[in-house]
């Protein structure tokens, strides 16, 4: 009788993210150099799969200048270590509200929402294996911050991603995340074969206890291959929770920025950390070779 | 050992609700005084609590109006059968956008938002036992439509309530939901005893599947009340599964329209079609003062 | 989204048992005219299968007499109501030891352990559709009784039952049961399609909690046609927890003695209640035929 | 919002078990000195606590003599490393059956069972500080061989136990054991903290996927110490299931042989491989100390 463990795990590293980390973490990546460099390091370290976003160089906030992922792009490509790219598409879905009494008009401040083809802009020039598609929407730990998502942006996005024969990595953040996921499969707007992150953890989406994991989990339909990954300091339990469950892992300082308590980490220590867990369950980690053939994805130049 | 089934339970009927159902079936009440009459005659037919929202009269649309409110509420109270009042609040969380490419600005059309304190006034005028809480932001079946109820909102509704001495429904519609609604009793935003409703099988959010379901009520705390429904065609299979994982259930036209397949059901035929269910599985239907006291609910009058 | 439903159920009542229910109610039939006359009255209330023991005449006490089975197949053959025939095979394999400081020699009073040959001589004889195999060994509520049915005995049983052509029902009462009926099935000593009954609550097997029954619903392989129940007062929640996970039911004085607190129960009552039940969901109960076609029964005569 | 993983854990080594693994692996110690030394070499790598069995110390046949397990616990004793003893007293509770068509009589060469006070000779004598009961009855793999601990056996003993003042480590090789263990504790036969091991993967009791695992760790009371482990190669990836469910870990060559596929393990090495998994989890390691506080133990003398 199996413990449904993946024996054959891969390892995404989602290098930078678009929070406000960079206050906290001087390991967390700023420019495009930076970023491919920490990207190419974590592929060293194990990772198949980098998770990109890019930054403003000067700022550090968060960015969707198509140069600047351009530039990330070309120097992941041109490194001598083979990696998937995987870029967000998430940017242009942040809705901020007013304050309680007076919740409109928007705040112009944090709102940055934009139609559905000028969010994958980016993504269009520059050809990754793998993008994002954050499927739902939900509150977003702060006070008046709502990811937004709808059901009609999201057929928009995923209809764009199939016609440029990018895989979308379907972001599920709650159950109806993952249920909308199985719809836009089902109605062919995604196709075959379907790759879902669990995002476990993040306020408030699904919390990231065994129960609530386990039901997403089973969820999941069989030929569908899926990873997950816990916000915060419970990442490495979440390493293992996802091999045991029978899926692959996604670390990285866009999640957690600590390789042990009070110890900032980089990127490449924290897939090695990883790959530690992943070896000591008894299961492989595998390359991105394998990642290729699994989810059938083209590596291509950019535009 | 224990099915951990409920013995005694009551039966809230959701009389109206907000969602454009009276297209679909002459029973829908739309008045004051229909909407009154049929909650009355659910509670005859055994629901202890009704939940109402008001209609224009005119037109059938959902409606804030005070004055709606009002009428329901004394017709309610001025009836000869007892049963508690629970009234909606959660109007004006409505958040609808443009299409896909030009989601913003807000399409003016569906877009009802509005502060905190004004989405309480009927609220704070009629006195309700029970008000509802709608526990988070979500995508809602439609393409653009958002139910939008930030962490912000949300502790400025709850707060609020608290004050008014009336006894939040919380409205968990996805585990992330059910998470926020954690944090606000340990906060002390809300007061306990705390009770929730698990919304089930509402697109876009918690899935009706068993897995999904026992997710939830394991992580509903054991001091909690709950209560669980799904919408549409398996209302009265999830009274039987409420029952046995514990909770307590809820039917009416705002979740599901159909007794049978094809035939349209009353309010009341609804109740009466759940005391059936609850009665043949053992356990006990309980009234109105019982869920006062396990509540700690007390009857006011109207200001 | 499903619920898992099953919305095409069939009902078995297990008419009799081999308990010591007797001297409990003066509906638990005893003479083989009795349990013919029972188990009619079940078909025409609904039940699709009954699954039956015989007793001796004179004392009530279990039998495993042939022509007493031969007697009951008869009848039930010639009744002018259609029903699937499941004759136990549970008998002989009882083990009762002497107390805890000396428990061998094994009390002979109950101890009935025989062969697998000899355990299958009456449905050798009576060929009935379908056959129970009880897939395990275990306590058995007593002080000093063991339910025993070894690895090698089920393998033997198992495959005398595939040569005989007769449908075996694995009666499951844990999870290690159904881990062991998939390694039958798996090596072949069992033909598919395969029919599991979840048996929930009888001690010291798996307990009736939902958690418990959801797991093993959840280790139930696709391809498996199941049922569930729970012994004692949990019988009727076990019919809507059954159809709602997407299984079949069984009720009868076997499992339960009781129509409600403190009112004796026909089976024909029990299999009405379940009926009410199951239809009350939203489900259609489904007859004789329909079973044999899911599970390629074939009515034969005895031999 | 917690993973409830357990931050602080123990770690149990089983040192060699009953099993006839000496003939597959050197590393399984024979003698008391052997097993003294694999014992203390494991809590020198972590272990808090061993679980011993002793062997002839000829032949490696599982041994119920006292004087070997005195000689077991002095040596432990009196080693330069603290670790609290676990002595099993799972012997003589096996039940050999003859061939399929003649089960009786019971087959004299492998048949063991002897009396509940009989069984516990060894422990009243050395008083460790935690005894085993295996707390059910069940086929265990082969094909004639039943673990055999009746209600009645299992009352005697732990009652004993009880008035040892030796705290017993329920063996729940299933959700009907785990469930005979509640009835215990509530009865009063065992007082309580009460400490479980979940045995998973045991055949042919409850398998060690995840559902299953999670089913039965939502049924350990919350005021339990509770700890699991699978058998087999699944070892190690239960030590992370375990501490992420919130549980402690059992490893060890009872269960397991293997350090990786092909490489033969000491117990130390199984051990440390165990610590590693732990801290890179997060979670810290706690010494008999703390152990011993968590469940109330007392280290005696023998007598
Ligand atoms: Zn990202
Ligand atoms: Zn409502
Ligand atoms: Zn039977
Ligand atoms: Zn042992």
């Amino acid at each position: 009788m199996p413990l449904a463990m993946n024996r054959d795990v891969f390892i995404t590293c989602a290098v930078t993210g678009s929070g406000a980390t960079q206050d906290r973490s001087p390991h967390v990546p700023r420019t495009p150099r930076e970023i491919a460099d920490s990207a190419i390091a974590a592929a060293r370290a194990g990772a198949a799969v980098v998770h990109c976003h890019v930054r403003d160089p000067d700022t550090g906030a968060p960015s969707r200048r198509p140069d600047l992922y351009r530039e990330v792009t070309e120097r992941i490509r041109d490194a001598d270590v083979d990696v998937v790219l995987n870029l967000t598409a998430g940017m242009g879905g942040d809705i901020v509200f007013g304050p309680p009494d007076a919740p409109l008009p928007l705040n112009p401040e944090g709102t940055d929402m934009i139609g559905a083809q000028d969010r994958l802009v980016h993504v269009a020039e520059c050809l990754p294996e793998i993008c994002t598609l954050d499927c739902g929407t939900m509150n977003f730990a702060e006070a008046d911050y709502v990811m937004t998502n709808t059901p009609g942006m999201l057929r928009a996005m995923g209809q764009a991603m199939t016609e440029l024969g990018i895989r979308p990595e379907i972001e599920a953040f709650d159950t109806g995340h993952l249920w909308f996921a199985r719809e836009l499969v089902r109605e062919g707007t995604l196709a075959p074969p379907a790759l879902v992150q669990l995002c476990m953890g993040v306020p408030w989406g699904a919390p990231n206890d065994l129960n609530t994991f386990l039901a997403m989990v089973n969820a999941v339909p069989d030929d569908w291959t899926w990873s997950a990954f816990s916000l915060g300091r419970d990442q490495m339990p979440f390493v293992a929770a996802s091999v045991l469950a029978g899926g692959n892992v996604r670390v990285g300082l866009e999640d957690n920025l600590f390789l042990d308590k009070g110890v900032l980490a980089t990127n490449a220590q924290l897939v090695d950390r990883a790959v530690g867990i992943v070896e000591r369950l008894g299961a492989r980690v595998i390359g991105p070779e394998a990642v290729r053939e699994r989810l059938g994805l083209v590596k291509r130049a950019p535009r």
